[in-house]
C-alpha cells in the first residue's frame, strides 16, 4: 500500500473516532492533524527514490560521454588514413552495445527470478519492459538503472577497439562486439554485480577495474594476439617502428572527456544518493577519482622525462587513464593520499608495460592493455589496503577467473571469426588505409598529403 | 501564506488550547507536537520545487551543449575553406537566439495574461524580469524555465545553418536568425506549448519533433530553395558532385555531443522531477532516447552497406540523429522495443531521403532536412502508436499547420533578404571559400593545400 | 543527538503516557502518531545536505570540464608546431593543481582553526582527510566542497598557460604552476573566501572575477613581461605580425566548453541548493551567465565588423568569454538586462584591449589578459550597480590588493625561474616549434607542411 492511500485510510478511521471526542480534545487533535498535514506534502514523496534515480541518470549520461571520449582518443592516436574507420567502429559499437544489452545482456546480467529463456525474450517484446509505474520499494527507477548499466557494457566494448585499430575489418569487429556486449560482459559481470559466486566469495570491485576494464583489456589482448601487429610495426631486425597518432589534440580531448565521464562511472556506482551518508560517499569518490587521475598523469610525466629525457604527451594521457582505472576497484575507502599513491602506480604501469608489450610484439595501438588490463589488475589488488573484509587472495581469484574467462572466450570468438570471414584486410588495403580501402571516405580529405 | 507562517499560527492557536487540557492530555499532545516538529525541517521546504528546477537546469545545460554539437557537426561536414564561417554562424546564432528570445520570444511564446506590447517591453526593462522571490506555487523557478526554453529556441536556429552552409553570406543568415528566434519559433511553439490552439486540439509533441526539429527543417528547406545549390554541386548532365566534409572526427564528436544533449532535450521535457512518477518518467525517456539513437545508427549502417556496399560514416551519424528526432515527439510512452523500431525507421529515412533531395537539386550540406524535417514528421506521426488520446489526423494537422507556417514565413523572409541585401557571395568568393573571402581568417591555416 | 535517536526517546516516553490514557484518547493519539511515522522517513534525512552536496558535485564536474575547454581553446589558437606542448601544459597544470591544492592549498585557503603547520601536513597524511562520516551541521559534504574548490584553483592556472604559449619551456612553466596553485592562489583567495580581511572589508566577488580570473590574468601578465614576445611577433618597424591559430574549430569547441562549464562555475558558487530560494538563485545565475556570454559575443561581433569591416571569429569567442568573466563577480543580483549590458561591455573590452596590448608589445597569444584580467576588473567594478551593501571603493581596493599581490609575487617567481633554469627555449627551438624541439612529438604529423 502506498503512502497516500494509507493516509486516506487514516483519515476515514480518524473521522469516526473524532466524532466521539469532547470538544477540547477535538480541537487538540485537529491542531496536531493540521500540523501533520502541513508536513505531508514533503513526506509522502520518497525523496531518496528521486535522488537515487537522479544519480543513475547523471552518472549514466557522464558514462555515455565516455563513449565519445574513447572515440576521440582512438581517432587521435591512429594514423590519418584510418580515422574514419576508427570513428565508425566507435559509434557502431556503442549502438550495438545498446541493442544487445537490451535484447539479452541486461537480463543475463541480473537474472533474479527471471533467469529463463522467457526472461530474455520477454524483455524484448513486453510492451513496456522498463516502463510502467515505478516500484518504489527498489529505491530507484528501473529505467535509470538500465540506462546506467548499459553504459558500462558499452565501455567494455570501447576498450577493445583501440588496441585492434588500423588492421581489423569493420564487420568482424562488430560481430565480436555483438558477442561481447550481449553475452561475454553480462556473464562475467553477473558473477559479481548480478549477485553471483564472486560476490558471495567476497570479491570487491566497486566500479569495475576488473569487471569492465580488465575484462575489456583481456578481450583486446586476445584479439591482438590472433590478429597480429600492423604491417611494419615490428621489423625483422627487432626494431619497433613508431607510428605516431595523427591528432594529439583529439587524443587529449578524448582523455579529458574520459576523465569527466569517470566521475559518473565511479561516483554513480555508489548506487544511492538518498541519504547524507550516500551523498558524502559520492563526494569522496569524486575527489579520490580526480586525485588518482592527476597523480597518474604527473607520475607518468616525470617518469617519461627521466626515462626518455622528454615528456611524452601520450604517456601523460595514458597515465591519467591508468590512474583512473587503478582507483576504480575501490574509490570510496582510500584517503586522498591513498588515491594519490594508487593512481600514481597506475602511471608507473604505463611507462613499464608499454615497452614490454612491444617486446612481445603485441601491437596495442592506443595502449589499452597497460591502461585497462594491467592497471585494472593493480586497482583490484589494491582494494584490501583500504577496504575492510577484502583479501588479496580473493581479489586475485576474482581477477584470474574473469581474466581467464574473457581471454579464453575471446580467443575462441576471434579464431572462429578469423576462420570464417577473416579478420584482416589485404596488405594493399592496410597500406592504403582502411578509410579509402574499406569505407571509401577519408576523415580529412583536404589535409592529408597523399 | 507560506508554510513557516502557517506553522507559527498553529503554534499560537495551539498554546491557548493547550492550557485548557488536563495534564495527561497535555503530555500526549506535547509528544505528538514534538514529533511533528522533528518532521518539520524537511517538511517546510518544498523539495519538488528544487527537483523540478534542478531538472530544468541540468536539461538546460545539456541542450546548451547541443549548440556546440551542431557547431562541430557542421564544421566537420563543410569543406575546410568554409569552416571558420560555419563556426562563426553557430556561435553567433546561439548568442542571437539568447538575446531575441529574451527580448520578445519568451513573452511571445508564453503570453499568459501578459500578451500585450507592454508585456514584451516590460520583460526587457523590468529590474529583475526572471528574478525576485521564487513563486513556489508554479512548482519551479522561473529562471530555470527561461533558461531551458531558451535552449530549444536556439536549437531551432542551429538546424538551419547546416543546410545552407558554404554559400550564404554571414549577415543575411544572422538577420534570418533574428526573425526566426524572436518571432517565428515563438509563435508556432506557442500554439502548442504556450497553451494555444494546437494543444487544445489534442496535438501531441512531447519535446518537439515538429515544434523544434521539423520547424527548423522547414526554415532550412525554404532557405535552400531560395538560395540554390552550391556552385558545382549539380552538373548540367545531372551528376551529383560529392563535396566531402573536411573533418569527420569533428562531425562524429558533434554527433556524440548532440546525442548527449538530447537526454536533456527529451528528459527535461517531462518538466518535473519532484515525484517518484516523474523521476521514473525521466528515466524511461533517457532509456528510450538512447535506444532510438542506437537503432537509427545501426539501421543506417546496415542499409548503407546493403545499398552502397560500403558503410558510410556520415549516414551512420545522421542515422543516429534521425533516430533521436524520431523519438522526440513521444519519448515517454513507447516500450524500449517501440523506441527501437521508431528510431530505426529514422535511420531508413536518412538513406532514402538524402539521395531524393539530390534528385530535386536541393542542396542540404549536412543532411538536416532528412534528419530534422522528415524524421520529425515521422516521429510526430508515430505518437498515436503508443500515446493514448492522440490521433493520426490531429498529428498530421499539427505538423502541416506548423510546416506551412514555417515554410511560408521563411520563404517570405528569405525573399526579402535576397531582394534587399542579397544572400549569396560572388562566385569568386564562393570558390575561394567564405573564410578567406568574407572573414579573412582560415580555420586551418597550417594544413590546407592551397 | 541525531534525529532517529530523538524519535526513539519520544517513543519510550510516549509508551508510558499512552497507557494512562482512556481508550478513545489512545485511539486519537495513535492516529496522530501513525501519521507522524508516515512523515518520518522523509523527515529524518536532511535533504538540503544532499542538494547542497549535489550542487558542488555537478558544479565541480562542469568546472573540471573548463580545464578541457582551456586546453582546446589554447591548442586551437597556437600554431601547429606548438600544439603538443600546449596540450601537455594544460593536462599537466590541472594535475599539478589537484596535487598542490590537496597538499597545501586547501588548508591554506580555508585555515579555520587549523592554520598551523600541522594543519597542512595533517591533511596530507591523515588516513581519511575528507572522508569519515559526514558532518551534517556544515550543510554539505566536505569532499564535495574540496572537489569544487579545487577546480577553481586549477582554473586560475589554466589562464596563465594561454598567454605564455609558444615560447616558454615546459618545466619552468610547471614549477610556476606549483607555486601558483599551492600558494599564490590559495593565499589571495583566502582573503575573501577563507573569511579573510577582504571579506570583512565588504569586498564582493561572487564566483571570482577578481579572485580567479584577474588573479590568473595578473600572473599571466607578469609572465608575459618577463618572458617577452614570441620571435618575430613585433618587428623593429613597429609592425605586429599576425600569427594565426592553427585550428579554429578546436578554439570554438573550447569556447563552448568554457561557456558550459561556467554554468557550474557561477551557479554552484551559490554554495547551496537546499531551499527554494537557493534553487531560484542558481536559476537566475544560470540565466544571467548565459545572457552575459551571448551579449559579449554579439557586441564583439558587431564591433569587429564596424572596426575591421570583417567579423573576426577569435574576437567573437573572446567576446563571449569576456562576457562570462564580467558577470562572474555578481551573477545573482542583476536583471537579465543587467547581465546583457555588463556582458556586452566585456565584448567591448576585447576589441579595445587586444590591440592595446600589442602597442605595449605584450604578447598575449590567446587574449587571456583582456578576457580575464581586464574584464575581471570590469566585472568586479560592476557589482555595486546591482548588489546592495557594496561600494566602488571597496571593490577597487579588493581588485588592487589582489592584483598587486599576484603581479608582484608572480614577477618574483618568474625572475627567479629565469635566473636559475631559464624560461625560454633557444631561438632555433622556438622557430622549429616546441613540439619537435622539446617534446619530439608533433600534434598533427600527417598534415603539417614542413
Amino acid at each position: 500500500m502506498n503512502t497516500p492511500l494509507k493516509l486516506a485510510g487514516l483519515a476515514t478511521l480518524g473521522a469516526s473516532l473524532f466524532a466521539s471526542l469532547p470538544v477540547w480534545a477535538q480541537d487538540a487533535t485537529a491542531t496536531a492533524t493540521e500540523a501533520v498535514a502541513e508536513a505531508a506534502p514533503a513526506a509522502v514523496v520518497d525523496n531518496a527514490f528521486i535522488f537515487n534515480t537522479l544519480l543513475f541518470l547523471i552518472g549514466g549520461f557522464l558514462v555515455f560521454w565516455m563513449a565519445a571520449g574513447f572515440a576521440m582518443l582512438e581517432a587521435g592516436l591512429v594514423r590519418s588514413k584510418n580515422v574514419t574507420m576508427q570513428l565508425t567502429k566507435n559509434i557502431a559499437l556503442f549502438s550495438i552495445a545498446s541493442l544487445m544489452y537490451w535484447i539479452v545482456g541486461y537480463n543475463l546480467m541480473y537474472p533474479g527470478d527471471a533467469w529463463t529463456v522467457t526472461g530474455y525474450v520477454g524483455q524484448l517484446f513486453s510492451a513496456k519492459s522498463i516502463g510502467g509505474d515505478p516500484d518504489i520499494a527498489t529505491g530507484y527507477s528501473a529505467g535509470s538503472d538500465f540506462f546506467f548499466q548499459l553504459m558500462f557494457c558499452a565501455t567494455t566494448a570501447s576498450i577493445v577497439s583501440g588496441t585492434l585499430a588500423e588492421r581489423i575489418k569493420l564487420w568482424p569487429f562488430l560481430i565480436f562486439t555483438v558477442v561481447l556486449t550481449g553475452f561475454l560482459y553480462p556473464i562475467e559481470a553477473s558473477w559479481q554485480w548480478g549477485g553471483g559466486w564472486l560476490s558471495e566469495a567476497g570479491f570487491s570491485d566497486f566500479a569495475g577495474s576488473t569487471l569492465v576494464h580488465a575484462a575489456g583489456g583481456f578481450a583486446a589482448l586476445a584479439g591482438a594476439i590472433i590478429l597480429g601487429p600492423r604491417l611494419g610495426k615490428y621489423t625483422k631486425e627487432g626494431r619497433v617502428n613508431p607510428m605516431p597518432g595523427s591528432n594529439l589534440a583529439l587524443a587529449t580531448l578524448g582523455t579529458f572527456v574520459l576523465w569527466l565521464g569517470w566521475f559518473g562511472f565511479n561516483g554513480a556506482s555508489q548506487l544511492a544518493l538518498g541519504t547524507e551518508a550516500d551523498a558524502n560517499a559520492v563526494s569522496i569518490i569524486f575527489a579520490n577519482t580526480n586525485m588518482a587521475a592527476a597523480s597518474g598523469a604527473v607520475v607518468a610525466m616525470i617518469l617519461s622525462q627521466v626515462m626518455y629525457k622528454k615528456v611524452d604527451l601520450t604517456m601523460v594521457l595514458n597515465g591519467a587513464l591508468a590512474g583512473l582505472v587503478s582507483i576504480t576497484a575501490g574509490p570510496l575507502d582510500p584517503s586522498l593520499f591513498g588515491a594519490v599513491w594508487i593512481g600514481g602506480i597506475g602511471g608507473v604501469i604505463v611507462l613499464v608495460v608499454v615497452p614490454l608489450l612491444d617486446k612481445f610484439k603485441i601491437d596495442d595501438v592506443v595502449g589499452a592493455i597497460p591502461v585497462h588490463l594491467v592497471a585494472g589488475f593493480w586497482g583490484t589488488m589494491a582494494v584490501p589496503f583500504y577496504t575492510d573484509g577484502t583479501s588479496f587472495v580473493t581479489q586475485f581469484i576474482g581477477f584470474a577467473a574473469i581474466g581467464i574467462f574473457m581471454f579464453v572466450a575471446s580467443i575462441i570468438v576471434w579464431v572462429i571469426l578469423k576462420a570464417t570471414m577473416g579478420l584482416r584486410p589485404s596488405q594493399e588495403d592496410e597500406i592504403m588505409g582502411l578509410d579509402k580501402a574499406e569505407l571509401g571516405l577519408e576523415a580529412y580529405p583536404d589535409f592529408t598529403k597523399g
